[in-house]
């Protein structure tokens, strides 16, 4: 009995030791990391604020004419050049990062989303827009199917579990896509506030959707006007956002292989990049946010011509037209900044060219 | 003109060169850590999976009598806090982490959410106690205001609005809350998966709830029973929460103290512990299981007596019937796991006095 015991004895002694060993070993790797870590962290920040001021004071040298202009925009194209280094390669972890925001605060607490290596944050970059896309492909498919039964089977008049069902789904959408944006953003990408808060406005709306009784009342059929205006819309959006994703990998592609964008960039459709097919997007995107505004104006009209108490009706039309309007306000905005930069490229080509 | 420009070429041609050795140092940082972080991965799985073999070879040593009783418990405790030393530092980040849950996939997507150090881990931990304080608090204020201001204002007959707005705040919690134990999974606690279960099957019945006409109907007094019902319900729940937390606090913070607990273990609630609280604690925990099983049989019986059309009555009542029958297996269960490991250490411990 001693002898078995006693070999036992020694072995528990050993993994003891070696488990105190291993925590140190732990330890050390991690301070050291961390410590290296921080050495970068500082030494990033400072090359960042020394890019931005020399880009600065290659502006105020061309303002002076102490500079020629061919010679500032080689000049430009390096620094540019230089920040897509530190941006898309393993830089880009050691960036300080951005707060998160209050909604990720909020439903999942004070974790860090943040991925410590590029290639992780572009397998997440990739799968958002996966994510999108079968999204878009649902936004078509689930409201058309709605809207052929409504009038082959069900004779105008929608029951309530299917249209409850696919607002349910929205809801879990569109908190799924809010989630991933933060997300994003909190990863260094430059996706624009407002579309988050559109999703934010489209998490509410689906929210209160889900507390209206859509049918019983009088007449059924005239009262599910709104429900159709409101799926057949939802429809041409599942057409924008497939038709948005593909502009928008198109573009992100073409300007990574020019070194010109950072790969995290998302930017939720409704903006401008490739000429030709801007000529398709834009027009659709201004459509729709029309559509949005007309359904958001005519539930409005409904609640007050055909005096519908519910006060969902009137909370909707609200909502829906906030949203069009702001839609239309940042699309206008992001061409806007488009074409004044284009124009600036323009101005400074044909300066050098005349010099 | 010539002479400023070439000293801001300079310092552009500098910038670039500094962004490409950054990078490269980043890159190199990045990579040693990956190569020591492996090597000190496979010497933790190794040593644990050492831990185990010599635990269940002093449980043989021990039947075959090749053990001296005293010297078995002496051995198990010095292993158990090796194991300890190995889960509560900063080893645990090295241990091969859980794979993400459905639920986390589908509404954040493939983010690692894993802290890499422990006290990140911990500071989690502690504000996740702190979100379900909070959330016990206002599970005991909100619908008391609701039913207050029905006997005081309403008059018996709640109005929609207010009710709807607690579901949705149900919802949003219940999201928060399951989000959450998701991501404690994740990074290495203990807690049974059948509370986020029953997470899941709470935010299912509070989004069924939203799509529920609470008033309306010839007697809205009478139809109202059944949300009374759930109300006061939840306010049990409430105070049982509270308990719940202080218990689970208590019993974490000497288990620490004792050094046999994993920080991060989370139970959610229903499980036992320090005998004299759970005096308190089992009692309300079987009555509240025995409310949640009331009002799920009391939905289905008006459902078929008063001939109530709508299906989410049938099914909320099927699901709180489901819900009840859940935990009180599961809150058996931990209690049987627990009587059973104490008799355990009381056979050792008296078998260890008779020799």
């Amino acid at each position: 009995m001693d002898e078995s015991a006693k070999k036992l004895e020694d072995q528990v002694r050993l993994a003891v030791y070696q488990a105190r060993e291993l925590q140190e070993a732990a330890s050390s790797l991690i301070a050291k990391f961390s410590i290296e870590e921080q050495s970068i962290r500082q030494r990033v920040s400072s090359l960042d604020s020394t890019l931005h001021r020399l880009r600065s004071s290659i502006d105020s040298h061309l303002r002076q004419k102490l500079l020629h202009p061919q010679l500032s925009s080689k000049l430009e194209e390096e620094l540019q050049r230089a920040r897509c280094t530190m941006v898309d390669g393993d830089t880009s972890s050691f960036f300080p990062s951005r707060p998160q925001g209050r909604f990720l605060k909020m439903l999942i607490g004070p974790v860090n989303v943040r991925a410590t290596r590029k290639d992780l944050q572009l397998k997440f970059k990739e799968e958002y827009n996966n994510y999108r896309d079968k999204t878009a492909l649902l936004f078509l498919v689930f409201p058309a199917i709605l809207l052929i039964l409504r009038s082959w089977m069900w004779k105008g008049c929608m029951p309530n579990f299917p249209v409850q069902l696919y607002q349910a789904w929205l809801l879990f959408l569109y908190t799924g896509l809010a989630l991933r944006e933060n997300i994003l953003q909190v990863n260094g990408s430059d996706i624009c506030s407002w579309w988050i808060h559109h999703h934010y406005c489209a998490m509410v709306m689906t929210l209160v959707s889900l507390t209206w009784e859509i049918k019983g009342e009088p007449n059924c059929v005239k009262k599910q006007r709104c429900v159709q205006l409101f799926l057949q819309w939802a429809m041409m959006q599942g057409v924008a956002m497939l038709l948005q994703n593909r502009y928008q990998r198109q573009r992100l592609y073409t300007r990574i292989a020019l070194g010109k964008a950072k790969r995290m960039d998302v930017v939720w459709g409704e903006t401008a990049g490739v000429a030709g097919q801007l000529l398709l997007l834009c027009p659709i995107l201004f459509i729709l946010q029309g559509c949005e505004a007309y359904v958001g104006i005519s539930l409005l009209r409904t609640a007050f011509t055909m005096e519908i108490s519910e006060w969902q009706v009137i909370f909707f039309g609200v909502l829906l037209v906030f949203m069009a309007v702001g839609n239309f306000v940042y699309t206008v905005k992001t061409l806007l900044i488009k074409s004044r930069f284009k124009a600036k490229m323009k101005r400074a080509k044909s300066k050098a060219e005349m010099d």
